[in-house]
């Protein structure tokens, strides 16, 4: 649906009061609000959707293999914005993600010809894109390093500790199979440390869900790198 | 030392043309040349070094881990652009890498505080940096699709085809601890593999190198996934 007359965008777009005038009309006239429930797949594959600027909930970016493993990327929250759903921007993206919403979430989408307009006029949106390209860079380099130097046994454990502080609660209901695609891990790999986790009682199982029991160690495991 | 007045820039800098002449001037007075011997390291950590432009030779960059597993994220030839030796462009680069010459190599140094004043001044010279970001961002995407979805075998079959490539030539001067380098692996793992390979017939082993014995086998199993 169309956006409120008032909608700020000079607080999601700090180049926003930077644009001429009929700019800002232009963007204004063609932004809409869209909502997107739990799981629900709003970008996939190499189609350019547009530019997404989240408003409320949470959004995964992962990567896209048709076949094999894919993982978490990254996640976008409350005025985070989302390139890679309009990859056609720019021309040197190869590759494609896949993007869900991981709780109801709220966000505008931004058509990619109005956007590159946007960019083509203005250095400060250009600048402000790199900015965004250099964070989610940042992100999958942070995860780069992940996968080179941290043992499958203490990435659990950071995951683990990472939500529980998304959902603001210990007691996690997710599944094993969830956590490996999270990880870009296989089913059993995940389950094996699960159980040794829960052996050694820093956390415990039930059926759907793991609570964690002692933060403290966990958070400790998370920090061990690969020997 | 300084560039001749004659140096065509806009053979590397698409948007030079569309540069004010003051622009123009300035950066002409303030490039630099600068010669790499072979592997020669000339950046790391995060230190702000400034924008490279590779004339003639090759560089590699690779992450900068302190402790633990490097691995090669890309290559930059002749008219390819390097960004993340002037990462305090953009505020949003958290993580730090190593480029290093892997032959002899001419390279161009523009210092940061005057790409960072035609970025500004320029939303074409801000879109060819998010074009740069957007394809070493691929070239990462597609490391990180290797990680998870490819053996070690596949990898190291993949890599040893590349570097004929490179080299011109099926016999390869390089050690097993540079390719564990290369691929974020270890040492014992890459002399495993490649034992299997002489034994499969497919390379051949000898004391400082590797010759491919049969390049058609070796290109099947690069594309070998993960069972």
């Amino acid at each position: 649906m169309p956006i409120s007359a008032d909608f700020p965008f000079q607080e999601y777009l700090p180049f926003w009061d930077a644009l001429p005038r009929e700019l800002q009309t232009e963007l204004r006239a063609a932004a809409q609000l869209r909502h997107a429930h739990t799981d629900q797949v709003i970008h996939t594959g190499g189609r350019c959707d547009g530019f997404f600027i989240i408003v409320s909930g949470r959004l995964r970016c992962r990567t896209a293999a048709e076949s094999g493993r894919s993982i978490t990327l990254f996640r976008l929250f409350a005025h985070d914005v989302c390139l890679f759903s309009a990859s056609c921007i720019l021309k040197s993206i190869s590759f494609t993600v896949t993007i869900e919403a991981e709780c109801d979430t709220d966000y505008l989408r931004i058509p990619p010809a109005v956007y590159r307009r946007v960019s083509a006029a203005s250095a400060q949106a250009a600048q402000f894109t790199n900015e965004i390209l250099a964070s989610r860079f940042s992100d999958v380099m942070w995860l780069m390093d992940q996968l080179l130097n941290r043992r499958m046994d203490a990435r659990i454990a950071g995951f683990l500790i990472e939500e529980a502080r998304l959902c603001g609660s210990d007691t996690l209901h997710i599944t094993h199979e969830k956590i490996a695609q999270h990880l870009g891990s296989a089913r059993e790999v995940v389950t094996r440390v699960l159980n040794y986790l829960a052996h050694e009682g820093m956390i415990t199982l039930f059926r759907g869900g793991i609570a964690i029991a002692d933060s403290a160690r966990l958070s400790e495991l998370a920090e061990d790198a690969v020997p």
